[in-house]
């Protein structure tokens, strides 16, 4: 059986880290997010989780960005936030990190992470959108009521403020489309999408700019919860990447071919 | 190559043709509609395929729905709107229109015909979803830039006055999913919806009440036609509904299997 | 966190019981199956859920085909297998059925139960297939090794001897495919599919056939019992089935909509 | 509609072209491909679509192999055979065809061109898989008969020997899946498998090892110029990769958010 297991998820909750201290709204940061972005994030799964996860968290100043072989080899599921400094993540660790999708680590990415170097890897386009950052509110409406991430949350989710993420996102079509989500102005866009790769799950989650606190909303922080026990390996997953294998003898050798009985 | 025919696609645009004359409005049905929306679909699909189809109408109060074997033996695609009279469409007409489907008929469900019974039938869910008329503006978006339903339309489209159409909408995960639509009042809806089932394709679109002149718009009359291209049968399709396979003998009788060469 | 609860998944397993009845082979499968083949797939499930699972059997000769209301009412997974007696079916109970899965109960459709009424009505298709009686080696292949369903069994898994069921398999694409079948034949079958209907899951896995001993076959059961795991509604599902939601008032009346900050 | 155009398809057929002039087995590969891999290919396509394509070739061994901005600018679909030689295929290249196909264009990437730069940036997994190059039969069998890459093949197509290709295939989950191959040895495989990437289509097929004929076989061309068709952009395509967008102001900028009439 798919059980439980009694070992908690070993969750890294991984933060660029920059707008908490750039000059360009340091004060603003520090009052939404006084322990930061990640922070918040991993506060969130602890509180509602709680022995059910074994939370850390790691930053793109940290060495190897935090995200060391030793790290990856002890987390099950990792969450990704990043905006400003993609382009300044080393291409070693973004290896280390798919390699470890592949093996059967879960991912969530979150908001404008839908540019890092990990996503459009995985996903293999661009992940463009259209934005506009107007305050408008965002509703996200569940459109697959039986799926484990939307359990819990009301239909819709009402967010006051967001900056707005809007169609055409090009992205591959999701293997499950759980939430969608429309602004004031109109837009709409696929805010909560599932896709598998390799032995691993991915999970796009849209809701979380810096500018607003959305990850100390209570139903936000639900959905976190639900994504990370979703992503989850299986109980056993050993984290072996796929690979060639050369295979003999035929499976069919010395078994007969004949027309058989009727 | 599968190439396109000389032959025109045989479109049967079916209408229930009951708002047409019911007394609730039957002057605001006449002013929008003169011809009966059946009559308002059917001249946009004219209008812009040409010669590339050969369109007729069948109405729901005419002998077996004027839907006969006759009819559905020379129709390579069905487009069908009901409403208010969906329980009173005849099982064994049901059944007809199924079975042709399931053998490469395509077929395009619009609007309220989201709870008639050839489409309850072919999703094999309730189909339900939530609404509110209250002329809220309909904003179309494509999500699926590649796809020819989407091909020549904005994005998004305006429609000024449309019926609400909400999540959650009791549907299968769609195999293709082309349009998102948004309203005035925050609501979303997966409003361009792609299916096959046996060799037939099945399209959803949900624009197109009663109360509104939306089968006027262009771009709406241009989804329309380009669903038509999408849901026709490959040339050459010969209608037959999948059946038993009584499969002897073994394909692979006589061959051998041996650990060959390497 | 969708967690697991503590009370265990109510599973009510439902047998055709005819084979174990008729003077056809009566001897074979009380041999095969002293208990019926409702028996060994309960007691498989039993033996490797333990208390995980609630287990127990109903069959289409009990009345209501002891799928009675109260029983239903009581399940969270109905696994079903039928064969030579599909159009006996009570047309009310298969209407119950329908409206407990898009409530929320998983359902298991076993081999020759595609042909059964409650599975074409999920399906909308003929769900018709190739088939040959010979005593073939049967293969399961994974092709979603990260899926529940396929955790803790070979691959291939060996059956020696089964019926083929082969392609085409008339069936919607499913959400998510987890197993491919080949034969001693060279036939190839999609055997293990994943659908969500309404608020249900539906899993239909194709080894089984009465006259050899597969549920017995420990990998059989193994696919079985995780098989329930995964079709298990969430917990505190209320297996109401979606309906027409009368939608007011619209969700962003009172809200701006304006250029906003920029 | 999206009607046919009367321009023919641009198709590029690349060829790694490598084991054509090894000495491996350069004897074997002039009798079987005497104008090399990528000229076979070429004249099926040529001999099946007639006026419908305007083929070229081009291959690794060229500056820029083949494959220059000027060339692909005038590609609409490019088929891709690689084997030996892909960690040699430039990157700049890989890019260039990579923003070309999420503009619009169709790619076929062929048998061992599973592991090229190209198909596993568009996929984000590390396509490998399982073989074993013992001449054995192979058969391809279709589970989407409408789809219009399977139009006019048996069921199955009967390869007589070709090199194994099964499963565990690391790719992600097919937008839809149209053949399915099993092998003497009793091994399957997914060898059909079509993606949509950004507003470019991907289709994989497997046969074709360069050890056996396998392009001059009669239903393997009509399945590639199928593939062709399907592939190609939709008339009047710009080739314009998705991109980010500014949107101002908001679409619903004012229009009325009111209660309404009901």
């Amino acid at each position: 059986m798919n059980s439980p297991t009694n070992s908690p998820i070993r969750v890294t909750v991984w933060g660029e880290n920059f707008h908490e201290h750039s000059e360009r709204d340091s004060a603003g940061m520090a009052e939404r997010y006084p322990d930061g972005m990640h922070g918040a994030i991993a506060a969130g799964l602890t509180e509602l989780l709680g022995d059910g996860v074994a939370v850390r968290t790691a930053t793109q100043d940290q060495p190897e960005h935090g995200l060391t072989e030793e790290v990856l080899d002890q987390t099950d599921v990792l969450t990704w936030w990043g905006h400003a400094t993609h382009g300044a993540v080393d291409d070693a660790v973004v290896d280390r990190v798919h390699r470890r999708v592949l093996g059967g680590m879960g991912i969530l990415i979150l908001h404008s992470g839908h540019f890092s170097k990990i996503f459009t890897r995985l996903m293999g386009t661009t992940c463009s959108l259209a934005w506009r950052n107007s305050a408008d509110t965002e509703l996200v409406w569940t459109v697959a009521p039986e799926h484990p991430i939307s359990q819990g949350v009301p239909h819709p989710i009402v967010i006051d403020e967001q900056e707005m993420y809007g169609e055409y996102f090009d992205i591959p079509e999701p293997d499950e489309l759980v939430f969608l989500s429309t602004f004031t102005g109109g837009e709409v866009f696929r805010s909560g999408c599932c896709w598998r790769r390799g032995r691993g799950k991915v999970f796009y989650f849209s809701p979380g700019d810096q500018e607003y606190p959305v990850y100390h909303h209570p139903d936000i922080k639900r959905v976190l919860a639900n994504a990370v026990g979703w992503a989850a390996p299986a109980p056993g997953t050993d984290f072996v990447v796929p690979q060639v294998v050369d295979m003999l003898p035929p499976q069919f050798e010395g078994r007969l071919v004949d027309g058989g009985r009727q």
